[in-house]
């Protein structure tokens, strides 16, 4: 049942050689890593204007500028970013860039910050997706906590049938949004020369505007630049592309900084130029849409399709938390359950994480996208600052063709994200504390994981001397025995297969010695050969007095130079279910006893046929 | 760790033979079995005035006889319930009563029920004792989810370690409660007779109310017969008594009734004469305590002691659910868990299964008692209806002494419970109607587990012939050996002194052919005499390929009369949360392998020194 469920929900199961084909097309890639940085323009503008907003409707025009530094530094970084490209096309972004040329400290820094950063980047593109919703639908506005949960649940299946399937699968929201994007843009840009729409700026650009300060300029252009977030997404995942793999990728990361700027400096507009004003009820983008396309067929297609722009965008995070919590588990700073590829080649395990974190995150923000966005930016900033960093490094180390300009865009970079990053943390504290706490616990967790995986290794490694072989004398069997049944049977026939000495070993605790002594009288009835040991507890636990006993034997097993094993018999029922129906007596022995070294524990497994 | 915190609140474990030990007096007995009946003047007189008050204030005047109804069964009761500890000393109540006498499928809605009911009378009890304390410290009111989930939680504990203790711990608060209410009652009368307290009755007793209907009269008695919950539990815990058991469990019953009696009419009577009218934010009892105490130190020791009664009575629960849960398993009818005693003698699956329904209850019902009550009473009152009529049948099988008078007791309490329940059906089905639902799921749960048992004993037993002996010619033990490490080693050494003919069996996956064949290269240097079988899995599973390894191997050992084992080897970290820094493989290997009925798995566990 669950086997075939999981079929159908997850797909059929795909050999290790099949994972040549699942490369992508730049088509497709745009669709799978760019939607991330495309969607950021559904809150990025919001961000900045919600900012100037507190002091003055008037100062809502500065998001004119801090926009226009938002994509400098888009410029900027996209440029960084295609040189990583090139220098790693075997993937791994920020974690690999920085540990190959920081060291491996500075390298769990930025891997740490990633792996918060793609839990907090589906979050927050689930609830704002979840807001585009709501604002279109206010009907659904209590709902919207159990909205966004659902969102996460259902990509996280998709995740689980593996990265192809879902990549054909969204590049239709992916390329609707970009063309509803632009349409509206057209159609508003059309309107407003035609003169159909008015102005209605709350204050002409340019305009003083009283109590404005640099530090509050400062607090909105951070606050947008998380408009910036995602663009990494394509320089991580270039061993995905089609081949030549470099260069697709480097265009396909082209391409989406374009489509970007475009976006964010066209919603900046038309909400300046429309006097849209920050709203807790309705997104900025959806009173542009209302305004532009009136309340009818193609608001709610632009409502509908930056949803679910919004959930490819998480979609992102998924497909690079595995890949990032797999190299990370290879380095041995994970669990390795991370490595552990699922059917289908999607690293079930790291999606399946991701998607509890992500919901975590939810539920303690409530919800809500802009408690959430100067946490993420810090934890997209931190990387690209170390991983530009890191390339400065690799420049002067490699000093190959042209390596002064190249380490100079990359300065650049790192220049702006390091920028970023110290606004973020003052302008932003309140919000962004707990990245603090989480990174230290990360990092903590990190080491103690590598230490522990170093020295079992060390303790399990047999050193290249040849295995020391014992020659044991024979086998002592110790069968657990409840009450005579074919169970029984079963076990002593097989005991005495393996065993040199096999002894029948049962626990009574009935007060009324009668029944004590029935189910020894059964035994010796029906194995009359076998030697049967009868303990008494005067507590009803079994697991002391067989592990006492147990302990005797294998001491003179030990002397005589016998191995030890005790055989647990129990009964398997048909169907699962009706286990808890049985004693999960079997169940505690097993674990007691096998906190002994010298003691092997073994199971008889006796088959209901009904 | 866990050991510690476990003897810590549980205590240490007690010898089988201490069980006699653990016997009432009369005086503890008052205490741990009549809190439940006493403590539902806490909201029996309110849940009449209740629906009264959806008429008038006027019709409040109701009360008086209704609760003079409610004294009368409170006798007839009582009187039945005497009769039936003396016909059934050994205990078991309404359900060893009903199935004697009626036969198993009516014992069954008898036992059903009450386990239904016994989960009521701690959700309502702790509910309503909260209410208690939040009449008191409004403050508190928004956290009384909170604060019942937690009550619930630490008479579990306390019950956990055993009903001697509880006991002894709990005296103190019931017979605080007796004395703080006939206090309350004396000085109210007292008062009353002086003057001191005014007259400010809504309507005169016999003042005609427009609209008054009986069906409104017996709807306000029904809810009302809530105060008669709780006289069962004396008849069902006669064997926890001290010597001469049957006479101190029939003096305790009238001792308790007889209070009850005072405190309702007492408590009724005050509530009309100073005009209290039901108030969902305070109690009717604490509108009574700061009337006749003024709001000082005896206004507050009433809402405390009564909050400890309650707390005390939802323990009432916790003596009885265990009992009659051991009873069903006995026969069958519930898992066999509910036989296993814990430390401490008290039967932890039970105690701890009735806390889990009673949160649940309180979280379903929002922590509102009377919401909770019709069900409850329902709950209490069928099976009252059927161990009454069942000792009917008791008495005209017998004919003893006296048998025409006991016949006619009985058939009083059978008539008088029947009619509640038909009353509790008829005008308060709004909240009933879930009992038929939980009654049907509860019976084919009981009957469903009956035949599984009936089912596997006839499958199991050895009837009477000789065990069926079978010689094996030896042992085919296959090692899993994923790389060659002092595990493997540990392995294979075991499996020689087991097996006749040993085979280490590795799956590998790597598409790169040069490191497949090196753990092979490794373990044949280290072990040049075992025969070494490489798997190659094109599927990234381990399960599927040794699975089919093993079936074939298993054959061939068939053929030769060999029995089959596979040792799949394991290493222990020092710490248990290091396992889930460890593959879980050799978890799932066991659980695919135990599939299989002529294969035994058995574990080799290498611990860890570090």
């Amino acid at each position: 049942m669950w086997r075939y469920l999981k079929r159908l929900l997850i797909g059929r199961p795909l050999k290790t050689t099949d994972a040549g084909g699942q490369s992508l097309t730049k088509f497709k890639a745009l669709a799978l890593l760019s939607s991330d940085a495309l969607s950021s323009v559904a809150y990025g503008t919001e961000q900045i204007t919600t900012v100037l907003f507190v002091l003055s409707a008037a100062a809502t025009w500065y998001a004119l500028p801090a926009v226009g530094i938002v994509l400098i530094l888009l410029f900027a970084i996209t440029m960084s970013y295609r040189q990583i490209i090139n220098a790693y096309p075997s993937g791994g972004g920020a974690y690999v860039v920085a540990t190959k040329n920081w060291g491996t400290s500075i390298g769990l820094i930025a891997g740490g910050s990633l792996l918060v950063d793609y839990m907090l980047t589906v979050a927050v593109s689930v609830t704002s997706g979840t807001e585009a919703i709501t604002s279109a639908i206010p009907l659904l506005r209590p709902y919207s906590i159990g909205i966004a949960i659902f969102i996460v649940l259902f990509i996280m299946t998709l995740n689980l049938r593996g990265m192809k399937d879902s990549a054909s699968f969204l590049t239709l929201p992916v390329y609707t949004f970009v063309i509803v994007l632009l349409g509206m843009l057209g159609w508003g840009l059309f309107n407003i020369a035609t003169g159909k729409l008015t102005y209605h700026a709350a204050a002409p650009v340019g305009s003083a505007v009283p109590g404005m300060t640099l530090i509050l300029f400062l607090r909105a252009f951070s606050a947008g630049s998380s408009s910036l977030t995602g663009v990494e997404a394509i320089s991580n995942a270039v061993p995905n592309f089609r081949k030549p793999r470099r260069k697709n990728a480097a265009n396909t990361l082209a391409i989406m900084a374009a489509l970007l700027g475009m976006f964010l400096i066209g919603v900046t507009f038309l909400s300046y130029y429309l006097g849209v004003m920050p709203n807790p009820d309705e997104t900025v983008l959806s009173q542009i849409g209302s305004a532009v396309f009136g309340k009818g067929i193609f608001y709610y297609l632009l409502q509908f399709s930056t949803a679910l722009i919004l959930a490819v965008a998480a979609n992102t995070g998924f497909s690079a938390f595995p890949i990032l919590a797999y190299n990370l588990a290879k380095d041995k700073f994970m669990p390795h359950m991370y490595m552990d590829k699922g059917d289908r080649l999607a690293y079930s395990n790291g999606v399946i994480s991701l998607a509890v974190g992500a919901i975590v995150l939810i539920l303690i923000f409530h919800g809500q996208t802009s408690l959430l966005i100067p946490l993420y930016a810090v934890g997209v900033f931190v990387p690209f600052t170390l991983s530009q960093s890191g390339m400065i490094i690799h420049w002067l180390r490699e000093r190959g063709h042209n390596w002064v300009l190249n380490s100079l865009v990359n300065l650049l970079g790192a220049a702006i994200s390091l920028a970023l990053v110290v606004f973020l943390f003052w302008l932003h504290f309140s919000n962004v504390w707990p990245y603090l706490i989480i990174m230290l616990v990360l990092l903590a967790g990190f080491y103690k994981i590598h230490a522990h995986y170093t020295m079992v290794a060390s303790q399990l490694r047999l050193n290249n001397e040849q295995a020391q072989l014992h020659d044991y004398s024979g086998a002592t069997v110790i069968v657990l025995v409840s009450s005579v049944t074919h169970v029984t049977t079963g076990a002593i026939n097989y005991a005495r297969s393996i065993g040199d000495y096999v002894i029948a070993m049962h626990v009574s605790f009935d007060t009324n010695p009668k029944k004590e002594h029935e189910t020894a009288k059964e035994f010796k009835d029906s194995f009359p050969d076998v030697r049967f040991v009868d303990l008494h507890s005067s507590y009803r636990s079994v697991a002391g007095p067989v592990l006492r006993f147990c302990d005797v034997i294998a001491k003179d097993s030990a002397k005589k130079n016998y191995s030890t094993t005790v055989l647990v018999p129990q009964f398997v029922p048909r169907k699962p279910w009706q286990n808890i129906l049985h004693n999960q007596t079997s169940l505690r022995l097993r674990a007691v006893l096998n906190s002994r070294e010298n003691i092997i524990v073994s199971t008889y497994s006796y088959h209901l046929k009904k």
